[in-house]
């Protein structure tokens, strides 16, 4: 491979002589060998193309940078963004804990690629400064937490909710469908009374119903950001009203709400946004766990199962047993929803060691983040077009279930008392017989009144 | 000891001859013995106390119920709130996942201690039946749920919401009393450009601040009960607009605004409102450790560590090292912090393994909730009255260290930039002079401008 | 209450006037008001009585305390084990993280108690000084952690181990009564080929036999022990030979191989044998999860799920289903599993943070500890007593379900290919008929050929 | 893209022409499209090549696969493990829990491939057929786990193991040369007593000494494979001695040794080998973050921290501060660590939910163990190499510091007793002045007493 010298303060390093990237992010790649293939995700490098171009234009606005220089950082801002650049980000996730040699990177693709645009040769001096122009009134501080909440709240709003939303609609539509089956309720995993199939898949919607507002309910703190705040918060170096304008040609370059962070020594020393909108995707988990769970469940068989749903079948379920299907998309959401309940964990972990100005546990909350909030969309889209679309009630079963089930027997309470009610329960679960039958033998009501109470249907 | 002989729908059971408590409770007893003092939380015995007499006149209401039983059960549910009965709810956390015992140990003491109230002698049957007349129009698995939501509703409204508002004011207060003080910032621990101690304050205020308005937004979820669903969310064997209603009269007893949950499914079968709610509790946790560490690093020394402030000496330190005084409020803080981490992933789990109709961690997920936030809110009061209201700044040590910081440099990189402004640091660093001198020396600048730039209160 | 004067290097405090305790003690519990009934637990003081009565004896062995002051602490510190003091240790969990006041609290109990045991009045000086005499050669830096390793040590020795074992060997004699039962499989929930209900449960011995041997394991570093190190690990103000010494004598009182550290700053400035052996618990509780959730889905029913089990029936479980039994037993272990579960993360997180000489989670570390310990010890007890030693099979339901399931195909592969024998499963499934049916029907083997190569109790 | 037909059971699937899987492979590859970039880790392949390999071998010793079958099987298996084939594995880790298709997809690839090899056409029907005789005597069910083991074992004996070591042997030598450099310990993180940079150091190195010990503790557990259980761990339809044919096999192939699980239900159903090595692997991340968290804080300054040691300058630390070096390394150490304490609750969390037969976690768990051993190797290689060889001690200034701290006062206490050292101590905090100067002034021993009872060099 050919290589170029490029230097930085601490002295001169060999660069692949091919690569936008200077001194800095050579170090960076040869310094942290850790986990192969962990690259820091693309979202953030994209997120870093907005910030950038905003930067430069209210740096140009305020009359800090010539309007020359914001048009050459903008045009290879919106080459990043438009994945021209995506060989250019070489650097790994487990770096510095502020990001600064991934905010550094960008600095020096922009402004070794702007020379290059310019007609420049790589490897000459850029007109364009790594750190005096592209990183004009800005520091890695504030800007790779701009970059976290960018990055976030677009995936959380543009793939994660809308995913949810999209499962949380068919469901509604199973429930509605399924409104009239009356089927049997498992409290204990024992035998209950009765309720609709509907029902049962109105409580997982109304689960969804509250994830997506509770992650809404979050969307406010991450929409706030720290550019502005420079080295420590106190906005150092940048030009008066720099902070609110940025913000609001970030929101106008993403068409995305973001606002400047009111305080910004919070918006650096701690990430209790991504903790708090994180919190909220585990519930989401949380959620999406029970619903995948239950419907396994209720397809479990096909014959020595609880069998009263049809799932879809999609593929060969078994190397070694012919014919055997297996409920794989509720494999893989509960896989899912298990590793977000660890990315939780790394994320407070992380949230809590922030020291004095900084926390310098930027990467690793990012990507544990991004990585929740992709896999729980991704994960809603495949199990509902895999999975939730193709639900059938095996109606022949349902009903089997429900007429020889013991806990009919509630409805006497209110006509015979518990404790004669249960006396027939227990009569029946003994000589395996019907409730029914029980009910008179003890005496305790006629055939008649049997049927005129215990109707299934009217205890739903 | 003496006993005397109760009965339930399985036979005959001793149970001591002085307490209140019937066959069921007894049998829970006998049958769970499992972690000694770990009881069922007070808080969910008084939200028992409120639901029953909430369904008492709910049910009178509604014409099932008899003036008088009500009068009868209301009177129990007094004394019970008003502490008369602690003695009377032995059983423990781990027991039925539905919590049906404690249901059935609230039931059978409102029954025979009814009956006492009465006039009647302990042992016989009360007028007041534990299931048909206590237990009227519920079940438990719409009870432990609505008792959960009480519980976890008034701690947080009454004691860890205030708790943290205390603790959040005095540190705006030292926040505004330190806000010309010019320190020294830190970032990755290493000096960093200067900020006043104001500011770092103020940080730790927001924080506070978005976690309090975070706990706020889950608080819509969790004021919904339940209650009016029974035992699989169909509301079986309740009258007409009961839900409605005894959600008012619970609403009415706890001065609380609880409102019955719109889907009785969702509401018996997860338990998202907790998970939701202690996510909240867990960033308040994230929070505090943020804060209370920074204060211990800030305070330690008093020779050999930062020591930019003082907090109150509460106690010796050291068995052994005489004269020595720790942070030790910081170190409570910090300790209750590792536990509603833990906490969170308890109940997290716990509330994903909901199967059908009925969510079985019940109880637990209701102690870790109550813990949670009862430690949150004592440990910030502790902390706020033994600690923050007496942090007072060092300022001698604080100017000392501002003064000689390296960091001070960042100033100049708008005038001579960044490389420049470097090259004066470290060749400050490694002769152990001032930047000032390194600065004239390389003929970067004059003294007279290096006084005009450089000014660490101009800087913040 | 009557309060008398009590003075340590702070100044005066008053305290109650019949407590053993000093001034530090009540310092520390004026000052931590957090977590009502969140006592330090019991076992730490034990496990302090202990090594104060060995630290006596060695320091008097080594000629630097008299034999009358060794035998006056002995015969407290034998008062305390008796458990003749309990009311003397008031102090909380969430105090200092060194357990400094707890440390002091039984030395001053010591003190004053000795005081009194030899006809002195409470409330003057004693002859033993609780500092000089009681700590003397030890900080509260390296009794507490030796106290955290003595109690843990002794709790799974005593408790968690054999109690695991207890239900090991019921199960594993289940495990052979049932060893000629053949039932049907389940893998991904779905009908699988058979296998013997016996070797369904000879896998649940399997992993606790596992979770026995990996907790074994951790034991050798959890039996080491700090006393000797001192403030920081150096062992100043120590005799020579004190720290082999002290260890061989807490042997010898407490009956278990305890041995003195071999690096005393490791055993001061991080608990990872805490965290050690707590992850071999973390793994028990994941065991038991796995084998009580399998049963209660094995018993579910009686009608509408798997039913091919019977566990006993031990209490009502529906206070509105008459009727109703509920697997509890499963549902308390499953409960105390979570718990264990969310205390790792804890003792992880708490781990992670010990900063140069000293970790300050200690108190936190020990009652996750200890309260994990004891409620596996106690629900394998429960879970053994009331569940696992009544489990009988349902023998018709077992031969029920394997005689129809289609799984059985597997046995044709090596007879006429997989995807033959695919075609014959998909048939009878389609037609809800028999393998044997549509194996002979669709002309790709005889009735005799099958009955030959398709026998359940051949295929486990 | 040109296409060609494949078929299974189920159908017709068009595949991509020129790739060697087949219709299985494909139908996974269309239905989990979750989480772009989370391919099956080529750990997990490449250990199938090792065991499809043996089953070959295993299968044709035990005359069920002819040695044709079995050359052709292992040529294309060595072509796997020589790399040649890695665009051939395009799955994800988010599909069946059971990595069925994973299975299917190595089973059609060796099919297809050995067709070509032997001059066939890709798309005509191989003579190895895919699950009669690549997947001959398997199952998913017992190849997945196995897979699972062969990958863990080797990743954590080959990698992780050997990285520990080598920064263990680092911090070693670290404290060999340190061994004589008297330094202010620090308890509480406030002063103490002294103890060597030596003996600091020696801790961390007993940490890493405990933390392999019981990470090696595991691997008894970690080596035992399931093949030879197929379906359901009965070993269906394999011919006897396989099982412990196999484990050989892969032992010669890989050259560790493997051996056949006692227990295959358990190796089936459950993955507590998997949880118990992990649950080492972060003990390993609780000892690691201390150490960095410790180093790092230790080289906090230059001038305003503690600046005790001096650690590398691997690149410039700061885009806005010139001049400005981080402890890097430190910090991608401990994102490291947070990252293993978060992936430690996903692997315990899904080690729970194994049902019946099998767990269906599979990947999710391989997927977080397999990162967690790589990037704690990678962490502590990276953290060798660019930090620890570089740790210099800053003598100057641990000799400032530990001559003015207070703490030497503790030599005192055998000599004037704790009260009066800590009058001394007290004083001369609140004088600003010397130890010394104070006990003689108060009084209590004389300046020649002083110099001889106070030698830091002694206290150690």
């Amino acid at each position: 491979m050919n290589y170029r010298t490029e230097k930085d303060t601490m002295g001169d390093v060999q660069v692949p002589a091919d690569k936008f990237w200077g001194a800095q992010t050579e170090r960076s790649r040869n310094n942290f060998k850790i986990g192969p293939e962990s690259s820091m995700p693309h979202e953030i490098i994209e997120a870093f193309a907005y910030l950038k171009k905003a930067a430069a234009f209210t740096n140009a606005d305020l009359g800090v940078l010539s309007n020359e220089k914001r048009d050459m950082i903008a045009k290879v801002c919106d080459e990043i963004l438009e994945g021209k650049l995506n060989d250019q980000f070489p650097l790994v996730i487990w770096q510095t804990g502020s990001g600064t040699q991934s905010n550094m990177n960008v600095n020096e693709v922009i402004s070794n690629k702007a020379h290059v645009n310019n007609g420049g040769i790589l490897g000459e001096k850029s007109e364009i400064h790594p750190n005096d122009d592209v990183n004009k009134s800005q520091s890695s501080n504030d800007t790779f937490p701009t970059a976290m909440h960018i990055a976030a709240y677009k995936k959380v709003v543009e793939h994660t909710l809308p995913s949810v939303e999209k499962l949380r609609n068919t469901l509604h539509e199973k429930a509605e469908n399924f409104k009239s089956i009356v089927k049997i309720g498992r409290t204990h995993l024992m035998d209950a009374t009765p309720l609709t199939l509907g029902q049962e898949f109105s409580g997982y919607v109304a689960q969804l119903d509250y994830a997506m507002k509770a992650i809404g309910n979050t969307l406010d703190h991450l929409q706030e950001i720290a550019l502005g705040g420079t080295a420590v918060g106190t906005g150092l170096n940048t030009p008066k009203g720099y902070d609110v304008l940025v913000a609001k040609y970030i929101s106008e370059f993403t068409g995305l709400p973001f606002e400047t962070a009111p305080n910004k020594f919070e918006a650096l020393a701690a990430h209790d946004a991504i903790v708090e909108t994180h919190g909220a995707l585990k519930q989401l988990a949380v959620s999406l766990y029970k619903i995948a769970q239950d419907i396994r469940f209720l397809a479990s068989g096909p014959r020595s199962g609880i069998g009263e749903i049809h799932i879809p079948e999609n593929e060969p379920g078994s190397s070694i047993m012919p014919g055997k299907v297996n409920p794989t998309q509720n494999e893989a959401m509960t896989m899912v929803c298990a590793q977000v309940l660890g990315n939780d964990t790394t994320i407070s972990f992380a949230g809590t060691q922030g020291n004095f100005e900084l926390n310098v546990f930027k990467p690793v909350m990012a990507y544990n983040f991004l990585q929740s909030a992709q896999l729980l969309g991704d994960a809603c889209i495949s199990f509902n077009d895999h999975c939730a679309i193709g639900i059938e009630p095996n109606e022949p079963r349902i009903k089997e279930l429900v007429e020889k089930s013991l806990m009919l027997v509630t409805a006497l309470n209110t006509h015979i008392g518990y404790e004669n009610a249960a006396k027939i329960a227990k009569t029946a679960h003994k000589n395996g017989t019907t409730l029914k039958e029980e009910a008179v033998n003890l005496g305790l009501l006629t055939a008649a009144q049997f049927d005129e109470w215990v109707k299934p249907e009217d205890m739903v």
